[in-house]
């Protein structure tokens, strides 16, 4: 079983100029063989597929935990995704000319299956699926699978880190590339206690320092590229016999922290795009339901749900812009 | 973000008699198009993709907190699963003629792919796919599509129901059964609010009453088909302004659980199937590691992690039974 | 545009002994690469791609009146897979122990996301797809690839008559071998007609007569195995211009008919399969729906759709045996 | 069975300036998972698998005839493709640089596998499949997906309005959503009939008047958003039964036509695309061939076919300007 | 470029009692994410798009020799499954009940679509496809690659040599564990070579020594499991600088064939299987052609290919038992 | 078995100005439906699964053969490609904005998947499978399918010659229409052997003459359009069987090389390309520590692979235009 918690791992910024073509290659990190869909399935099924869990505990812990964490990457691409699709479908609904941005777009999809939205695709459109998932049952086996899979995937942030300039993917890349790397070391860790391989040879794998790229370096003043959360509030505890030693490219030791999982930060409430109806053609006349609703439940007038606080005003300056 | 704990939302049987046909078909309720997969995807993107959620914030809370109960049921029919092909890859690994089961399979993957474990497919092989996943963002519509999905689901748990008699097959789809029942009502129920449409007519569907089926009785009288849980400590507390009003079949009032989640239970820890390799040809190898790393750490002897205790020594007798 | 008539383009027999293995195989008739789906979706886009098709107007119509009798066949082959299930899912609706023939199908899917019915699948259970559709508007290269898949469709059709015996099957592959038949030919005279070569000596392909096989014998004597329809009241009549000559394995002369398409019969009204919810886990509350809607539509008490009558009752004697 | 008449269902405008961005998108109105052929082919197989059809017989008649008149929709989005892409592949076959548009079109293969035509692709080049064929043979869930499948038909309808602006695509997108409004609504009504849910609460859905289309005015002033056609010349009388009372938007009642379909419109004979060889690498051989053969079978000199007068020569003034 | 030798890799025995479901499994080593479709592909490719080849010669040696190599497997698993499928459709062409083979099998396209023959597809009859080849470019990423790709066949060949007991499917997996080993050390060793991590400590992996295994055994004693053959006349001998030192297991020298390839050994002509026309529904027609043209051509009236001589007549003895 | 020559069949030019998008749209000859994969891969699965060879000996040579040359084909294309890429990834590795050629590409997996290198997909980014393989096992179908083939191959050549004008691509497309229409002749010829069908009437196909295309003459004037390679050394000499007659567009005598194949020409060393990390984010230290091998194992200092000589140094004049 999990809780959710309505949080992001990390602060995305605000919506600002839309980047369509940019969106559509980010799907990569979310729906390609390497996204964090992959992620986050393969070791969700990794966990519940598990045999002799208690023999072997301290791995089970290891697997199952970090699937706990890809849960909130899958949930910050897809927030990057559509920070940066806001604003290209912000059109009056039902009018001819008012959802141009379909036409540039690399995906059309995102917004005519999508509300100028994230789908379960990667870069060429083409859906994520189940057949990503390697869950052999073989530890040793899976545990390779996962230290090819993270490589493969700080392979890919790279890439879109290098290819994509808007801000929302910049900042994304930024945080995944310094997790990404905690869970490569993770796995490589857990392959060095079963089979006596040293795998911390094979560090930075791409051969690029995570300290070069400007935007990680915040994540990693913060310790975040050496520190393991369990994601639970009681369990998987035994990560600790497998999560210790040196980190591999800065000698500092692997921890695991205390508390379950980082502190985080509100997501933006993204700003309707009527030209596709999301959340509809007409958001005031959802509005007006809710209060209701909410009145009649004895809740407060204003929404319990906690939000970024847009102080400058940019989603507001880009509606502007747009329109 | 989520946080996860080591417990199903119901307990299931321990491993009997295994059986691979049975097991390939319950694989359409986690892979297939109206599966858990699908449940849990759907409910995720379209809370992650979800505009202007402040102004609609019950109807955001409402799929969001659905969304987590999901995570707990692709736990389920996995574990249901694996149940099922316990004892079916027991011989000793490399050697001829030790896997005959997988001659009879529907499914051979099961035991070449996995490690008699659960695969990301339907009952027919094919993987799941991530354009299952509808997230349109028009609101109205997402939520008709939910509750077209839920009946599908219930539609498919039922068949699965009167096709296989394994007790882990028996055990989950009673449990599914009521508690997908939960998510249909809150589904059509979120329609009426916000169309005014009374499809509380349109219950039970398929026809056939949920309580007439036995295994979804005990659930039945724990008031688990009229309760949502939030899944979250703190948030989604605005369900409570959609998920109200009387039970279409029952009359009872909805209620929305004061505790984020059921209590659950502990899983069994699966044995070992050495003839497909997991957790290896050899688990006392693994075992022996394990229990060094623990020791190393400062852990106690016996792993800290909690699984059901099969006191009649089930799964033992099952072992002898099929070697 | 088209209309459609409530019949089948030959009679089939009603419902035996059920067969779900020999239904999944049948699949492979509607959904294959070479089976129905593709050849009516080929022709259709062919038709409706067809580039300066005045001044080519005799291959435009034999293309699109072709496509119209290929309507026909997937009902044909859909109606005889149906009919090959019915039976097979004839318990009570919502009881364990109901659907076991579900465990011995080749594919769960046609009790599981069908209603002991036909999927738009091949025999491994694989979905049909546009790109089987070749439709590449160089008419020369189109009408290869339509001689190609009927040649294909032959040897399908040939094989699944040696492997299934069922009573459908075999009237169903009989009546398909005679009118693929024609199809063969006339795609062949086309292209002789473009290009001067002379494909009449390529019959029959596979190398099996068409009157070895005994179901093909009364369709024979009928003159099916020369005679082209138009499917259509009043165009493509030029198809006369291109179907004509001997039939390269008779000498006879091809004709185009008069009449625009066969007799045909009416199908059986296939019985319920409650268990599986079709048409409803309790089919008579429809019954008396419709029959009241009807009343008050001033229509008749008695249906007025017209059914093939199962004067022997073999259809009741079937549900007797199987329950 | 069916028979084709050799007309549209309505006018589409001639070629004019090519579109092939225009094209690639349109494409979702015809393999997308809510596009034409998904309308099409669900509702031909749910009528071909529907089971006790007599009991049931004003709900068959109704899923058979709306089946009828897809097939007209298939043409209609095949026919605005073709004609967008129209003088997109003008160019000298065999001669280099004379295909550049590939260049710039989302999809490729329009032009490469076929012949400046349609593919049965959605919009991001995905080929249509047959499982987005839902036939469950429960006929309540059955009419639940399909409220469910025009509700998202109509959406993806109004966005390709608002992005594709080439007078083929606005004309084409203005008759699909009056014809497709009226299938939402018959099918809405079906479920009313069935369980008594008020279902016209749910008009118009998405919340975008379809008279707000100016595109739609014409074929609602002629009524075509109230009139069914039973597309057939005598089956399906039954729908009266079901398709009647208010228009839930209008308030006007709901008619079944007299006549069996609605006039429609001969098409445009779409010229030659010859860098594509459609219909040939040169056209004139062919031409020749044909009237040969038409000669000798008899038939006028001038082809039977009845096409649409292209009186100002706008075809010809766009091979004019495009070359 | 190519050159193809008519000769197997190693010798697999004549047809005995045919064995559909077993072929059909066998189906995985061929077309599965981890068959050798997948191995061949991945390093054909991956030396196609090598980029700065002279500077890292030894490892594009290694890559490009070992892609040679697979291609030999390939054809030995095409062999071993048509052997296992020969004497399942050796009925007379054309007539009833001659293919029953079909309703048994797993994979009834092996039938229909094939004439008792492979497809390329896996064990659950999913077609092997392109997005199975994972070429970066990185170097070490690939070779990482390759050793998981080895690493997760040799887990297939365990698996499927422990479910099918075939006197071919036992001698193609005693072969296969062999030479799939030896690249498997060839990439731990290219992986030592760039990083410097001690892969050998990874062997076995699985953890099954394959000298337990007796059909491993003949292959161990001719050195084929330290032995890495060029698969070129002259080109790629600097794989001599990756593929050196001793061999994890046996500590013996691995060493690279002075010879480009084994010896090899003459496949069976297996016989024509007429129920599925293969090569025809009359093979002695095509044998009459065959020899007119031959003696046309100024050939020896002896077909002059080589294949294996069947001294005991076991092809003919199971001919006789099957009919 | 196969041996490999590490030489292109005919040269092509140096990288020079980079074109994605036509690399992009060249996909199409490599993984498309009609592609060289598909050429590759049915005759090679066709010649595996050939049965009663020995009597059809001639017939088998000749798929075997070609099968053998398809090979070239595939690396060909490859290279086409990745000459087409370099120089659009030439950036500094791990720094932004140094990749931006991404949001131009059609096909973003080519840098992100790929290392600026070739897919093996079609030019919508579909990934080629194995379900395009069609080997039936009848012989004369198997060859109408290959006749086929080889014409819709012919066909896509010719469009994407007219699209593509990048220097690699042209020279490409020149090549593979002379040698596909060798395959084309062999297999019409191999029909008409069989059947007695004059299939040279249909040359050429489509209508446009080879020897129009100025890329074609160079290879025409060697006589390589009526020349067969048995791309063996000693095997598949009965191709002679079939091979031969006049050749349908110029009469002149079909010859069968007494060298296995053509000469060819060695291909370049395409350079590196660091912004996607091929071969590695810094290929000095891989050239490093291959050198250190090569001396080790008592290696030349220069690499010992040929490869062709860039003497105008237009390779290293492109890296400084584009950077």
């Amino acid at each position: 079983m999990i809780q959710r918690f309505d949080k992001l791992q990390t602060a995305l910024p605000p919506p600002s100029e839309p980047d369509p073509a940019g969106a559509a290659i980010v799907q990569e990190l979310l729906g390609g063989k390497f996204g964090e869909m992959s992620t986050f399935m393969n070791y969700t099924y990794q966990s519940f597929n598990f045999r002799s869990r208690q023999k072997a505990r301290p791995f089970y812990d290891l697997v199952a935990s970090i699937a706990g964490e890809e849960f909130g990457h899958i949930e910050l691409v897809s927030t990057a995704i559509n920070t940066m699709l806001t604003g290209a479908a912000d059109g009056e609904a039902g009018r001819a000319e008012q959802l141009k941005a379909v036409r540039t777009s690399l995906n059309p999809q995102q917004f005519i299956a999508g509300g100028a939205g994230t789908l379960v695709q990667d870069s060429n459109g083409k859906p994520w699926n189940g057949d990503y998932v390697f869950s052999s049952g073989d530890l040793i086996e899976d545990l390779t699978h996962n230290f090819f899979l993270e490589t493969g995937a700080r392979n890919n942030k790279l890439k879109v880190y290098e290819a994509v300039d808007h801000p929302a993917a910049r900042a994304l890349t930024g945080y995944l590339l310094v997790r990404g790397g905690v869970h490569q070391v993770a796995y490589a860790r857990a392959l060095e206690r079963l089979t006596g391989v040293d795998l911390m040879k094979r560090f930075p794998s791409p051969r690029i320092p995570t300290d070069k790229i400007p935007e990680c370096q915040p994540h990693i003043e913060k310790g975040l590229h050496r520190t393991l959360y369990r994601f639970s509030p009681d369990d998987y505890r035994e990560v600790t016999a497998v999560f210790n030693g040196p980190h591999p490219e800065t000698g500092e030791d692997l921890v695991v922290a205390e508390e379950p999982m980082p502190e985080g930060a509100p997501p933006f409430d993204l700003p309707a795009q009527e030209a596709v109806f999301a959340p509809g053609a007409d958001v005031e006349e959802i509005a007006q339901i809710a209060a209701r609703l909410r009145d009649a439940a004895g809740l407060p007038k204003e929404p319990t749900g906690v939000v970024a606080q847009d102080n400058g005003g940019i989603i507001g300056k880009v509606k502007d812009a747009v329109t």
